[in-house]
């Protein structure tokens, strides 16, 4: 089985237009062709009326019910990184922020290279906090992870991120009363001031000065999450899952899930991803007996935050060509095979919205609808109705003839 | 109101066939009347990638969650087969089958007769094995239901049936450490013992082999179950119910759920059964102040158990033109139809699948929809859009005009 997510693809499409969406605009004939073929059916990933992030709708899309499993998006983003993370582990996503007389002028420090913050974030990467560990781990460009490990800790803490420029970081307060959830807010606002005195005296950032480009000098934290293990995708499903995704996020929820992880310099999880490798590498993954693979293609969620309708359609386009192979694969080596969103990113929005996506199931003896075409509206009329995103690992697995039966 | 289920006449079609399924392929004048008049739509009777069994299927149709109520196939064949369970009683599915030199060589005894059956277990009714009653039931042919009767006794315990020849019968191993379980297995695995012995000595087995016909000396069990009873269909929804169906299993759950029982010699449950002495059935029990009557017609999924695609259709068509009488019935005296199947069994599989099934649902005041020919795709944009199996008899009751309110 194979489930590309064309990651916020789906659409509200544009007044100007027509109403048309970029995956009713674009042409996609190889996706057609394997539409034509296949069932199609609209899905809300998590719920009619509730916005996905990207984490829960993988969450949901793998089969986890994201209400009972999510455990917020710094444990994924840790996981995405490659950190190995214990139960009970609070995780952050960090961003190295540029502060001028306290107040913040830059969330992303200038986009500094992943050669200098690696270079400026080696001498901190762990950090004792009134003698609680907490651990830096630099990813790429300004993005980083942190973690904080100790006993009793809590989850139920604000971003120091404020989100926003001309303000300082904000300090990090406790949404609950409890000892343990005051005592991490405090020891996250000390380890803020810590890498701030640290940071400053970096020679790094003065070289930086010099060159007359915005010293990162702050850690900004935010989707404070606390790690809660959960059972693999093979100790609920029964099946060996890969994933290919340039972005961490998603690797992470993946690799929560018990995933291997498959990454490349040409998966970049931006606009320049290979997209035509990833098709490739799930061909070969396929071949090495992986039950699953999840292919996420990140670029198409990206101009759908730019407000980029064109951006959007050639995107779309561009992945309908390169996707070919495998798309042919699928049905050659008679494999079971998804394509849809994780959610909606419209161009007039420029944010994730909870409209349903389209979903396609192909399957070599799948029930063949009328659907021909495949969009948001077309696939209203398909054979598999509407589905939650929860739905889909046991729809692929019924058509992969490994699925459950209840009663006799 | 009538719910007449067409047993796993849900397809996925045949690619051969442009994909056209038994119920698109078949000329179905009378339906298709009706389905012009109603209205339309999906139905997942347990959730969407769950293929259901035909027991917990029609527990779903009738309203009742399976997840909930089901209490395994060995309880519902026993009552469909007339036997008065008590709660807490242990029931299996038997055979009575072949053993040569310790291992099975026909699980059916050759399909011995009703008749040599009855005989051979007329002086093995009721066996005490360590002070416990164990009541065997005849059936039809080769089939029967074993059931234990005692306090305390469990069933999570494994099949005696091997389901497949050239082994032994396996021993019942209890699925649980408790010493209930562990009792429960010893006794069926001494109660195996006891009955092989039995039988062994029969006449009628010593007469059979002198016929050079397979003797019946071995009884295998499974689907154990303990009976758990349930609120009635009565009490649930205010409904008097009846079946007709010629599937022990089928007339088990309606049984259970406290529905009026109608068999006759020509409602057979197989290929030969009488679809238009079924459908006048219906019609007479509607005259008779019932409010629902369930008609199961159970030929079409042994069509799809066998692959039969061509005998599937003339089945469809042969339902078609034996239930005009019902449908015309239904439409001049203004009653509520429901025509659906449990499941389905497609033709290219030979087993259940998880695909949702067609809906079509009649009442003299409903609202029409577009829809005009009934099949797995054509439904997909009726007025109804997609339902699960518990919500069908609210709908009919509300079509009937007795559904309930919920507010003001």
């Amino acid at each position: 089985m194979v489930i590309v997510i064309m990651d916020g693809a789906a659409d509200r499409g544009v007044r100007a237009l027509n109403n048309a969406t970029p995956l009713h605009h674009a042409r996609h004939e190889n996706i057609d062709g394997i539409c034509t073929l296949g069932m199609c059916g609209l899905m809300y990933t998590i719920a009619p009326g509730v916005a996905p992030g990207s984490d829960t709708a993988h969450l949901a899309i793998l089969g986890y019910n994201p209400y009972e499993n999510y455990c917020g998006r710094g444990p994924y983003e840790a996981l995405g990184a490659g950190f190995d993370l214990k139960p009970g582990d609070i995780a952050f996503r960090a961003n190295l922020a540029t502060i001028e007389r306290g107040k913040i002028v830059d969330r992303r420090a200038g986009r500094i290279s992943t050669e200098e913050a690696r270079e400026l974030l080696k001498d901190h990467k762990t950090v004792e906090i009134d003698g609680v560990e907490f651990i830096i781990e630099h990813t790429v460009e300004h993005r980083a992870v942190v973690v904080i490990r100790d006993h009793g800790l809590c989850s139920a803490i604000s971003d120091t991120d404020p989100h926003r420029v001309g303000v300082p970081p904000n300090r990090a307060i406790p949404f609950v009363g409890t000892k343990d959830c005051e005592r991490t807010a405090l020891l996250v606002n000390k380890y803020t001031a810590y890498m701030m005195d640290a940071l400053r005296r970096s020679p790094i950032n003065r070289e930086r000065k010099k060159r007359g480009l915005p010293p990162a000098n702050a850690v900004l934290l935010r989707g404070a999450g606390a790690y809660k293990p959960v059972a693999s995708i093979k100790e609920v499903f029964g099946i060996r899952g890969a994933c290919i995704s340039g972005v961490a996020l998603v690797r992470g929820v993946a690799r929560a899930l018990g995933m291997r992880i498959f990454m490349h310099e040409r998966i970049t999880g931006g606009k320049d991803t290979d997209v035509g490798f990833k098709a490739e590498l799930a061909v070969k993954l396929l071949e090495n007996n992986y039950d699953l693979v999840l292919l996420n293609i990140k670029m198409t969620d990206i101009y759908g935050h730019d407000g980029d309708f064109r951006g959007k359609v050639e995107a779309i386009e561009r992945i309908d060509r390169e996707i070919a192979p495998l798309l042919n694969h699928v049905m050659d080596y008679e494999h079971v095979l998804a394509l849809t969103s994780d959610h909606a990113t419209p161009v007039s929005v420029r944010e994730h919205t909870a409209d349903p996506v389209p979903l396609l199931v192909y399957a070599p003896s799948c029930r063949t609808d009328t659907v021909k075409h495949y969009s948001e509206v077309s696939v209203a009329s398909g054979a598999l109705g509407v589905l939650r995103g929860t739905d889909l690992i046991r729809v692929l697995l019924d058509q992969a003839g490994i699925g459950e039966k209840f009663g006799e």
